[in-house]
């Protein structure tokens, strides 16, 4: 036994009468104190937990307490040290804000990632990255060089056993399979309030349709384009002496901060996919 | 000369210089003094202008002091009283959050109308509508028995001077005659975040989209359905725990603060169509 | 046993290990189905929980379950019907906004609480109250009659087993002897965010200020006026165009929805005293 | 005359009849075409104006036709070109967050403001400026320094032609001489929704007071600590779960981008002093 850990348990499995019973039987078992518990039972017939622990107990013995009541529930799950910075893989283009946002929350201790790198079809944020002590590398990304960029991406994420592919306005389609692959990993910012203005030009969209809210939208990256489980919103309002360029710019707040949020709780095990939607717990 | 009044100016045209300078000369000349003035040159090339004025000209010489500018300025133009209750005719069905909240603002002297009657497919608000002393006819509307309906939407709108039309969770669609013989002054209330969920259900849509907001969108009734120029819109934050009867009781104070917004706006003259968006001076 | 019902069980208890996996134990030997849990460990010490559970024991069954665990974790516990009505007693003076929204919400289906009756200083909201079917009663209340008020308020809690008061801008202070025997179970709407603009006019201060955000607090109501645990706040933008009747109008809708969304956790079994704050779980 | 420039011409007087006819005159007379135009007139007597406008004149001439009218009202008057960047010296000590969101919008074109440098009491905040490129020292700011350090701030002020000094999360009380230097281009942030918890650790405050949302306003710097004209507030929601370390967090977000937008609006001269409160004209 070492000092005490503080320990995140996350488990899903199909849904039944005494789950919460049973695994807070195995936190005992490990001589876990609850600092936070959270379930959700699923009209999906999924049942999802979120515990957090401080015990004493080592990793291995604590998994071993978990094992068979998981096998048991046909669960999944999974252990982690609460507040472990998780590897993180930035795909940007040429805009900064999301970029800036990400980073400066990472140095500052308010977002458990730990960059290992920003990949970018442009060279232009390269200084913001080597600012924050980030390697940086940006590629020619051309119908013709795409597949060879995915494949760097995807040598990337296995050799840095990356855990979090973020899309910081990468404004490039990834294709299905580099989806398919990264199901559940990887998430993309969506300059709208989804499912309002689908596709390319949201700011554009939302000014001829005259709307009086404008937002921004995190979500898993799917096959299918902007259809993908949402895992966070936000809007500001706005009126109609807004330019397109002055609704881009007051978006830009609203990117930053969604995306922000949304790698925060994915980097601290709250958001759980429950077919097409997510269960957050906050 | 009569004690001095309140006067609401409106006007639109297409766009110049000077068009302020001169209106402001027009007040001047009838010795007014601007209390509140707002103005918008549009990138539809339209011009429009609200102010209000107190003056001690009665309403026939301020209009003559108004009217030839503007015939030069080719304007279409408004004057009322302040705060003069605007006669209002509401359709309603069975839903009685939006109705209430209308009635009873009107009552509390928040809401410049003045409601000539409630109209309804069904007899449920019969007692509320009562309550606030307002005529209540209910109909019965069906495919075979809907023009007969609208017809007498059409004779009171005439017969009673209406100047707005409110549906306050009408559930039905109206003719695409009627949309047309009213179009600029009637408001319907959408219960989404337009233009996400356009169509029936929206919070089922909602809910299976795993949204973190909800919204309500007051617009003007267009044949397009759920395409009208939007006056108003709120949202709400959710999350997956919400199902979709909770969704619909967390959508309606949206719905009943929206559409109540939308109708004071237009009641205030505040409301302004520039194409198929709208130009709100708060 | 019957069929199965929807029960609540809350319970608040000093913090200790295993608290989570014995409550839920209790609910295993009531062959119990736990459909919402929360928990929080304050650092004040205190443990608090609420577990809502389908299960086909009766009550007295249920309670048996849990009785010798509740008194061995020292623990005060409450075991409800999900739903049920909850016997409230609202005081009122002449603003009918916040009346009028909590009786709509009521018959509605959108709050949990039976309106008892409601008291007032004044006789103006009688006609609203009879509309909605509330036993209604008006009362002189002057500095010499204050006593006699607070014995008839007292007297009705007792006979008529009130679990909750509502002061819905009631206007008047309470008596000390008064707020400590409502202790925990009176809550108030101040007109102001909390703890900004004690005391009277808060409407006048904040336009006084130059305030941007105005807002109201619900909180319990205590002998420290306006000190009250915290239960709901709600502000809304204003600019320095409004008057303060203007500010009083936005106001209103911020208080009602407050005191309606206090009321409405409250019922649900949701607000919990922790020392001078409230812990809430929504 | 030369090619046409983008004029902002802000105005403030005693209240009279007329007033917006009489500039919008000499803005004809400048040949000016308007884009944007506000005006109040205050309950304290005062009225205040913002026009932008396009006009072939060159600034002298423009000016010729603005002074006579302006001597004439007794107005304090104003004459710039839209967007240009306005010297800004700002003040900070350690806390990153509100310094790297105003060089980042600054370097974004987001905001309107040519940093001068940034003066801080510690040496912490230095790489950042020098990523953006702005001047930055630090300085040993003690009791028996104070005197010294607000010297060099004067000087820098004078000398380099400071529009606006903004204290950036500058921790340090100004002497009220400097204050009253300063009065009307100096801005601050305060971690608080004012006028709750002023003074020292509002976060601390507002945990053991247990409100529901927490903010932040950025006000003028006056004399009077914490009670300067507010420009712009903020408010996010909490809950009892958040520690004082957690509400920090959340807070900055509500610093940053108050402050940022208190300056933007400064910057655009949308900002006007009227007695203890502003005028603001988004």
């Amino acid at each position: 036994m070492t000092a005490s850990s503080h320990w995140v348990l996350t488990l899903e499995c199909p849904d039944r009468p005494g789950i919460v019973h049973a695994v807070t039987g195995a936190v005992a078992a490990a001589q876990g104190n609850i600092t936070e518990l959270q379930q959700f039972s699923s009209d999906t017939g999924r049942f999802f937990m979120r515990v957090q622990v401080q015990s004493g107990f080592e990793r291995s013995a604590f998994e071993e307490s978990v094992r068979p009541l998981a096998a048991y529930l046909q669960a999944s799950w999974h252990l982690d040290e609460v507040g472990r910075p998780r590897r993180t893989l930035i795909l940007a283009s040429k805009a900064a804000h999301c970029l800036n946002d990400l980073l400066f929350r990472q140095r500052s201790g308010l977002l458990p990632i730990e960059v290992s790198g920003v990949m970018a079809n442009h060279a232009d944020l390269r200084a913001l990255a080597t600012f924050y002590g980030v390697p940086f590398t940006d590629h020619v990304v051309l119908p013709e060089t795409k597949a060879d960029f995915e494949r760097v991406v995807l040598e990337r994420v296995e050799a840095e056993d990356i855990e979090l592919v973020v899309l910081a306005r990468y404004m490039q389609i990834l294709s299905p399979e580099l989806c398919r692959t990264l199901a559940g990993r990887a998430i993309n910012i969506h300059h709208s309030f989804l499912p309002g203005f689908k596709g390319a030009n949201p700011y554009r969209q939302a000014h001829e349709r005259g709307v009086k809210l404008i937002g921004a939208t995190a979500h898993f990256v799917t096959e299918d384009l902007d259809e993908g489980p949402i895992v966070e919103q936000n809007v500001t309002r706005v009126d109609h002496t807004k330019t397109v360029p002055e609704l881009v710019a007051l978006g830009q707040e609203q990117e930053s901060r969604t995306l922000a949020e949304a790698v925060r709780l994915y980097a601290e095990h709250r958001v759980f996919l429950d077919g097409h939607r997510t269960v957050i717990f906050r």
